[in-house]
């Protein structure tokens, strides 16, 4: 055995190595059987000099752990669920858990394939996560012999979810644009049928209270032109600050308004959501929004999961996260 | 056992329901030992029945087999990483394998984490990706007892990569330009010392030849709009085209013509390099772009690594993948 010899070491390795037989070196790793400690402690230093990794496999079989768990997603860009999955696996790698990411594409079919492939390597449990709020998943998740946690998604009744406090986000932008003395915030948004878009624009109206209005689009740079081009041609008092839905819709408004010659922030203070620095960072000028904090999110969830599977018990429940203020410079406020 | 239960089922649930022995019915179900058709038939219809779910980490002991590998890649946002995990996953999960996604952060000590976690599961191989071709990998991956696959990174010598073709993609990009009849090209790009911005940069020499000239800067827009500020500061003849290193350089050049009131494409024609669609279809006009074909890369990755799996052959070499060119309206070729 030379040193450049890369095959697995097994268990026979270590005895032979360590001068013992087969038996006593596996009760030596494995803390089993009657071994003194100077042969235990030999047996071990010997399988690590020759570098023995236990068989994480045969452990799983005995633990009934398999130290895995299984992340569904419909995100196949990746700019929602990959932060999370970042998160996820930060907090559970140091417990030498590992993450399987399943890209479902919202197929139902390839979903399903999955989910069997995972239930089939008895992971210790499976994180459900979507694009959105309120998609259901492509596959029955309430029935299963392995924990579920929903993030970025609302599970059903008693499943324990993680989602951002979108009515906390609209709060925290309405009121920094009050805080700056602006007095006609408009609010140009998503689609209504976004639960996001529903509760964003709820805490909206109550925060700015009578002379709210809201815009209705999709999520792209084109409705946020399409909106000021709309309300920029009708007669009346303008709007001195617009709290948009996302930063696609804000830098779109932000493009429109110079077209037209309106400045940002002089004129109008602009705010996002988001803070996909992609976008955020790229407008003239840099976009103050909402940062959804993806990535504590996918903390949370992995610290849920991880409780679940030592068979602690989670309170289950929708778990709220906080967003938090960048404040860059399309609301007058200073610092980048 | 009630319709409700959902504990995992066991071969003994299955025995039980089948009324025969505990060995009886794991012969009928591996196909071992001696069992009568009938027998094996039933025993194998009762256990569907019941839900019964092999042990696939049983299995993998016996078969030395984990189907699961694991993706390590550096890419927090993952913009290149999603697509290809989504390609790479298309062409396993059929075959029953799973992959594990472990981000690096391209911190050595957590690929180092990751890399253990997947060894100590046993996995049948490993990807690795990164968010450039020339970055080294966190760990060392050369001496792993299973196999390795580089995507959208080069490995060592004699190791097996799966790459855009960038000098194919650069060369799409300029004699699209030139059947435009454009023949003053400049070309905006990113950092020199990285690896697929000096390949792109000379296939863009070859083809343009005299009069070629190759403007370097960093991945932003910003680079986009500082670029055009000098180039159109100065004397002498302007372009008529730009060939952009990514489509963030090139929604910052389309901007920054607009602002001067130089008209995309009729004045000059603008083709970008990514198709990342959230800046590419944004752009004002949408913008004609070099596509990577991220998921194919996957594919492939996918397919060798699943050969790899089964210890099957798989040629050493860099494996360069087509690009492919998507015309949208920034050179005046219709097609939206």
């Amino acid at each position: 055995m030379t040193d450049r010899d890369t095959r697995r070491r097994t268990i026979h390795d270590v005895a032979k190595a360590a001068r013992v037989s087969i038996s006593t070196a596996s009760n030596a790793l494995n803390g089993t059987g009657r071994t003194n400690v100077e042969t235990r402690e030999r047996v071990k230093r010997v399988a690590k000099d020759i570098g023995f990794r236990p068989n994480a496999l045969a452990r799983s079989l005995l633990t009934k752990r398999s130290h895995a768990i299984g992340m569904l997603t419909n995100d196949t860009y990746g700019r929602l669920t990959l932060p999370m999955a970042a998160g996820v696996s930060e907090v559970l790698v140091d417990q030498g858990l590992s993450v399987f990411l399943c890209a479902t594409n919202n197929d139902p079919r390839l979903a399903r394939l999955h989910l069997e492939a995972l239930l089939d390597r008895q992971v210790d449990g499976i994180i459900f996560t979507a694009t959105r709020l309120d998609l259901p998943p492509p596959v029955e998740l309430t029935k299963l012999p392995v924990p579920v946690v929903y993030v970025f998604a609302e599970g059903p009744p008693d499943s324990i979810s993680f989602v951002p406090d979108d009515i906390h986000g609209a709060r925290l932008a309405v009121e920094h644009l009050k805080s700056l003395s602006r007095s006609r915030i408009l609010h140009v948004t998503g689609p209504h049928d976004y639960l996001a878009v529903r509760r964003r624009a709820e805490a909206y109206r109550e925060s700015v209270g009578s002379g709210a209005e809201i815009l209705y689009g999709d999520w792209s740079e084109e409705w946020g032109h399409s909106a000021i081009d709309e309300v920029f041609a009708r007669k009346g008092p303008r709007p001195d600050a617009i709290f948009c839905g996302n930063d696609e819709i804000a830098r779109g408004v932000i493009e429109a308004l110079r077209d037209i010659g309106v400045r940002v922030p002089e004129d109008v203070a602009v705010v996002g959501f988001d803070n996909w620095e992609v976008i955020s960072k790229q407008t003239r000028p840099p976009l103050t929004t909402i940062d959804m904090q993806l990535k504590e999110l996918g903390h949370q969830a992995g610290l849920a999961i991880l409780e679940l599977a030592k068979g602690e018990e989670v309170a289950p429940g929708t778990n709220r996260l906080p967003c938090s203020l960048v404040v860059r410079q399309s609301c007058g406020s200073m610092t980048r």
